[in-house]
């Protein structure tokens, strides 16, 4: 992300931005009176904005070379519709530093993709239980399996809408879970410590077929995510790789209950769980899997709440407006 | 079943039933006196009662080669208490009739087994989708996994409650849901009937894991049947069997949609559905389903409720109280 | 409806549409600058819109003797306003075609009126039980019911909504429930087939007062509709028909069953169900009802999906998107 | 009921009571050891309680002229069995003051059946419209409804359970209601005193069909109960009542809106209305329902409860448990 | 309120209105084409309307003496857009008239803020039981609170949203809440009247703090509002006044209990309940809190309804369309 | 505790236990021949049993120096009444051992009260916010609290089932909740880290005041709990601690916050809280709590299953029977 240039979430009414900006969606349109104008969705690494541009068209961008996935130069100008801010763009021409590209401008987690990948896997290193020679250990199973998948699992989106609606997001959804669970065992010292590190990081581990996310971070179900759901394709995944060969098999039992994780984390049927927790390991992974949810949201509300103040609305899958401190 | 002698739910409070029985249960006990005794449960192929046997032990019975899974012959009294019958067991002895065995006494469906399993198989093959000769049809696919798990389909209890707690339930169940599904493709011509006919046949074949059902027909949950649901179960079965060798590869798509019916047939996620319709042959077949169950609950009402009398509580499952029509 | 003409739902943007539509509604307006312009709504005999003409009024197309009701000739133009389709009328005149009427612009069930009324009646007739003389027929009560009340049971819609908002609609609804029925009394031979097939005929009879269906099929509630709701109308119809001269009495047990029926055929209090199902036939009433209902639903998304593609949303009174197979 | 007699309640574990009491059901059981006894239900007007009489037989009983239904002179022991209080009866014989009747036993409201009758009576002429001479006004339809019923509504229970399972208990509820109704017309005066003084006398009208009440207080549900509800059964009586030579027709308006009230008085489909309630008569005469109810409840807990305690459990139909103040 | 002009509500379309209204607020926009444009909100006492303005803005407005707060004259113009009323405003300057003040403008309650605030003390002394000279009354606690805060106990609104959004809401909905319990004390005798007037007058005391009421009659939520809610906050203000100087102690065991009344006045958890109503007079006030909000919601349908007509949504908190008598 | 004896949950059928144990409870009755026998409640440190004593009584006992609160030798057999275990208790005696006290007798948490305790303490010193001089810390709030009631704090049981029914059990719950919340604090850096343990620590200090438990460890409500519930008992003691003398004022916003995360515990409506989270640090504080009561619940039932088996039921609070695992 580019921090050398103002926000568009910092643009006031009345003002106009001039900077490099990706062209994420382009849409022709007619307006009432017949005439063709354009709207191009420009992102800056941040959020995003869906601009008009007047007397132009899909063809006369292409011809300026200009299309989805564009790094341009633009000029937004901010204006007010009805309560909220409008944009026009115009003057937009590719970008002139051409050391810019697309994943500057896409927005990602706080946490540097790689650093996380890496230390959930030495977390899951760390957690292997010796099996007294006679298996495999479970962290094995889990770290073939995000070794075989790191492309996607670094990747993909955690959810569908606005929220974790982020190229990283899977990960960093359960890179802070695999923390969480950590540091958890050091206070339950009876939960296993092996079976609750893995089942964190893979425990949605489906969405990766469940979601088609783009190459700007935009997420959408798949229909194998709308026939068989996130909960089915991850339990599915861990039984396609218990059979291996040289090697001692994994601990048979630990295979279940990682499972049992996978099928259970959405707690009860009213929320999905494909069965409900019949382990320690599992409830946890729930409330875990739910904290983290919910801090990601107030996060994301804090972002643009100013001290002492409450927002708006109850956000959609909390139970009460947030409020800023006022310290 | 024996429909030679009077059977147990005939008999009154006062008299004493003297017939051949089977022994599906020992338990000893001790009286507030601190004397043994033993409790038995007796089955004749309808209903089962628990008795009391005084002044005897496990150890005496069985010097007298009577334990579970004997047939005896045993008088048995009935006697009232706080509002039930009460029953007192006494002169057990193996039975006199060599010719009577285990399979006499278990309750079983109205239809023969063997002619519910082959009016399936024939219906499957009925449906079959010729797949203009590039892939194997799905009805063999249905049809493959049927013959090799013939015995346990066939034997299998549909539920753990006392409703459909009998051997053959399952098969009796998904034989009267593949004829329901048949007879409405007739009325809704746009339904797919290979598809909806291979899902009733096989909806609830997760069972056959998540249960134990006994000999005597008797069923138990599984710790599988606990940790991962017959649903889950059900939908991994058809993906091992999606691999053959020799044969054109079965209807991709099909399979991938048989898959979603054992997934979603039951409904909403609130009722435990892994995941929801989404094609109507899903939603028919989840229909069918509660259909059938409840049209059990009705007949098993109907077998102890007099004409123009309705049962003395609204039994799990349904709405109401059920009335019984005078004529 | 007219099938030599391109359809309103596949007109695509920038092009104009010139055919017999009917108009259904007009509206004056005046936009923001104070110019009176029309908003006038048409049909095409399988969908509607509403599309704007500038600079005339009211007044001024009835002077053409253009008003709702009339068949005209138009050119309309789709142009695409926020994301939507969005239409300008202009040209309009009475239709050059005298032989044109409103009926060939109402969209109807996909089954003649007729063919299905007269299929109810034949099926009731069959399933008439003989009261042993002693008594007139449950089925001839129904079919004294249908006489009476053909033309509202024939022409009112089934729902208020825009899912089953047609001409017809009760009647398409009613016919395959009886059929439905019908298919289902050979699985479950015990059900009483005269009952469930004048339960299903008439469960929704009461919606003849519920609603006031216009001439161009849109349906609308009554007063009655929302102070009574139609079972309670539809029962209290029973009751009314019960009292007959010159002939033998109904049979009243069976009158006591069709009134409980109709009460009951919602299944649950929350659904708004009078009384809940105590007899079988009024279970199987109630999912019948359900299955029909959404396999409507279902060949509604269908008439606009594309193989292989799931629907945007999840449609009101289904539990997921809706999928259509890619075969 | 007697008041110069200990109350069965306030017998202490370890006494005797001796008393005139009414035997209300005989019920004859054998023991463990297969001996005859019998189980007697005596009731004292205020509770009753279930006694164990052993060596006795019913047919010895009968020969002692003493069945159910017969006031007797009887010895009651109270011990203790798990942690409940258990009754031995002995020595009954036919009362020896031949001025007792069943009627002294039984319970009954606080105020006189005939009092709480005349003041509805005297309520709803009060409240009765002029209708300006053109129609007859609603309260003459309730008041000849309450004369033609004046028996079962006097006597019936107005519920199944232990509540409010007493003869008179429908017209005690309803008594208090329309008192209640009256004095919020004065608050409200914009609502239809007459309206809302209908609904509140005859909402409940329907349990006179809904509930069978024995002479001695217990009601059960009858099959008419079971199949159609009491909502519908006393919206069906006043569409029967609305018929009448030689007078004015009455108030059609209001008779459509009375039969609303009863239709929509339990306030929500939830919770079993019919349709809900839509004018403001309706929703006043479901919270005045609910709030009657649950007065008796609070009253039914304060007869046993003693100051500054609160009852062990939270009663059914109650959000807590009941305290009762110190003062 | 002024009544000898034209009320906003009955403004037709076409029509231009001149009269005095009240600005309540002022917000300056841009149109798409970048043109400042102001929105004024417009007040007549009744109800309050948006216009716009066109070529004009804040600064100008202020230069010309006018801001929210002011009275104004002006011309407004009522045309219609997409379906609704749309309002444009012209020729605005400070009234003529000197006489009018804000007041004139602001909606307020059918009944005078003073009448029903010292009827409400009245009934408050009415009730006030002797205590038997050992202690304070209740009512006295009740006054002392209600003279402390009049000032904020007579402005506050009694909710957020539009429907009781009006000065002095609280107080009117206080009031009739008040004599309806004295109402019912009339029939149910047993309840502590003391208790319930004290209780019903504070029930919602802490919406004083929980709301911010402007001048005008807008009410918008506090952080206190949103971190404690009312009923915490009434609680808490009960105790802080149980300690005084100089006099016998209150009622300890009332004040207890009037502390419930507020915790449990919501009924059940469900709806916000802190506890739930363990004594009659705490049930007693759910069902009058809940019944008083209803009947206002009915109100203010039928300001706007017509005889015999229905509404066309279903109110927000009500079960059902609002139907309005024909008579 | 004691551990060089049997315990009671090892005593196997048929055998005989003889060691001290302390009497909880003794309750005389009368068994059906009315002969007088008494029921002893003996508790081990680890469970409670209920044995039956013949011939005795409660003033025998007594006679005999026997009565609650004492410890007794005693010989308990053990025999099995309806598939339960049953006891016999006989030659009680105040124990030979007079070292043994209650205290020996009563279940405490695995982890010694004073270390629980001095840990927390130390944990909110270490969070204390030095307030920039300006306020005295949040932390020195809590910890005054807790000073002042340390005693009760320590003893309170934390529910009333027999789940978290013990001398301590408060304790345990905050202590492990504190430590949970200092865990997640490292991985959630942006928490309040002296909030957050402030309000683990404090969340269910109202139960002091909800609960009564007794010497051995029984919980049962208090009206004020009936009246109030908890989370407003503490919320109101967090109010009477904030005003101090010869010190800087707490931090305002901070006691703000705390009073809210008491309110907003319970996280819903529905499950009683006062308000609902609004900060994140509420949240985490409902999900720790959650977390923690079900991890103890798992705790409760591996007491007693062994591996590779499940419980009989579903425990209440948890949503699957629980499974042991196999290793």
């Amino acid at each position: 992300m580019l921090t050398n240039y103002p926000k568009l979430t910092d643009a006031e009414i009345g003002s106009t931005l001039s900077r490099p900006l990706l062209v994420s969606h382009i849409e022709e349109s007619t307006d009432k009176n017949g005439n063709a104008y354009v709207k191009v969705t420009l992102k800056d690494g941040f959020s995003d904005v869906t601009a008009v541009m007047f007397s132009t068209s899909t063809a006369d961008l292409e011809a300026r070379l200009i299309k989805a996935g564009t790094v341009v130069d633009a000029d937004l100008t901010v204006s007010e519709y009805q309560g909220n801010k409008s944009y026009k763009a115009a003057n937009l021409a590719p970008a002139a530093d051409k050391q810019l590209s697309v994943s500057d401008f896409v927005k990602l987690p706080p946490v540097d993709l790689e650093v996380m990948y890496d230390e959930i896997i030495e977390l899951l290193h760390s957690a292997a239980d010796s099996c007294n020679d006679t298996c495999t250990p479970l962290s094995d199973l889990a770290i073939r399996i995000l070794t075989k998948y790191k492309d996607p699992y670094m990747k993909s989106s955690a959810a569908i809408s606005m929220h974790h609606n982020l190229i990283g997001g899977l990960l960093y959804h359960s890179y802070r879970m695999v923390k969480a669970a950590d540091a958890l065992c050091g206070v339950y010292t009876s939960l296993d410590r092996e079976l609750l590190l893995c089942g964190t990081a893979l425990h949605d581990i489906g969405k990766i077929w469940e979601y088609d996310t783009s190459e700007t971070g935009d997420a959408a179900f798949t229909s194998s995510g709308i026939l068989f759901g996130h909960l089915y394709m991850g339990a599915s995944l861990i039984k396609s790789f218990t059979n291996v060969k040289d090697q001692a098999p994994y601990h048979a039992e630990k295979v279940r209950l990682l499972t049992h994780l996978i099928l259970s984390h959405h707690g009860t049927q009213e929320w999905g769980a494909v069965s409900c927790p019949a382990i320690p390991e599992a409830l946890a992974l729930h409330y875990i899997d739910n904290l983290d949810a919910r801090m990601y949201m107030f996060e994301e509300q804090y972002e643009t709440l100013a001290a002492g103040v409450f927002s708006d609305k109850k956000p959609f899958g909390l139970e009460n407006r947030v409020y800023r401190p006022k310290y």
